[in-house]
């Protein structure tokens, strides 16, 4: 064992739910104490930076209830089981938006909150959208909307976007615009 | 009650820990039905892009249990009960680093993962670092190091950093060098 890593040695889980599975693990750490890891471990999940012809960002807006409030966000969603992220990026983009599209790139890839969760999320890019149909999930409930960049960097100043995903988007295309 | 919002009729508090607040909560929908919403609570945290006198980027190395694996963050930790996010950023700054500074600057606040959690991050930029010393909580382990904008954008791309703040904080200094 090196002089940062931790190693289990033990393993409860609290609870499996619909989208949080939370485990408490007993570990070792580097100094041979004991302590305990507390994760949520999270299937992963997808968002899209989609720009439609006239070249604006696709953005829904949506109630999050942990936030208690509705916000904007790049579409998004979690993959299903056993589904790849590409297959889930254009899963999500056509049940949210209703678009689908010829061509998409995986740009990124990172972990949202790695103090306590495994939640790895992977960012697309896509600006060749077709007309596909939305359908939502039951539970599901969300309007699109669609802005040109200086609105984008607006709402990120006034913090109307205040998203994490949504916030690095509008960082990629500022930066995609001064690298063309 | 809008067409997004959801209304809150029943909780249940499933798990507190040292780090993870889980609550299973009751909703009517918009559309009448009803659901359950697992929410983590999380008291909020903060993150410092701190750049030393040579314009280096200052990187943290840690083994995150939830991933595990080691990876380079830039400075952050969580808000302490009734503690601000200034003096929290000034005190996890010293803390992991060893770094006072002179002058900080709130930069941005979003939420990292708003799909199940209210965990808002704070950003601080400073670039006026004095010496000040390190002091780790007990269960932490860590090792700093600095590297500058080039480096720290090539990491990006081969995946070397893949925290999602800490990618934004690449986009941030890449932006700020476009913008000067």
């Amino acid at each position: 064992m090196d002089h940062l890593t931790e190693r289990k040695t033990g393993s409860k889980e609290i609870f499996k739910g619909k989208v949080v599975h939370l485990v408490v693990d007993q570990v070792d750490l580097p100094n041979g104490h004991q302590s305990t890891r507390e994760v949520v471990r999270h299937p992963g999940a997808v968002a899209i930076i989609a720009l439609n012809k006239e070249g604006k960002l696709l953005l829904v807006r949506q109630y999050r209830y942990a936030l208690g409030k509705i916000i904007y966000e790049i579409p998004a969603g979690k993959l299903e089981p056993g589904e790849n992220p590409d297959d889930s990026a254009l899963r999500e983009l056509e049940e949210e938006t209703g678009f689908r599209c010829e061509k998409i790139d995986q740009i990124a890839s990172f972990y949202s909150s790695p103090g306590f969760s495994n939640e790895q999320l992977t960012i697309y890019f896509t600006d060749t959208l077709t007309n596909g149909s939305q359908h939502l999930d039951d539970d599901e409930f969300l309007e699109v909307s669609a802005v040109d960049l200086e609105e984008a960097v607006q709402m990120v100043q006034d913090h109307r976007i205040n998203d994490a995903k949504t916030v690095y988007a509008v960082q990629y295309l500022q930066l995609r615009k001064h690298q063309k």
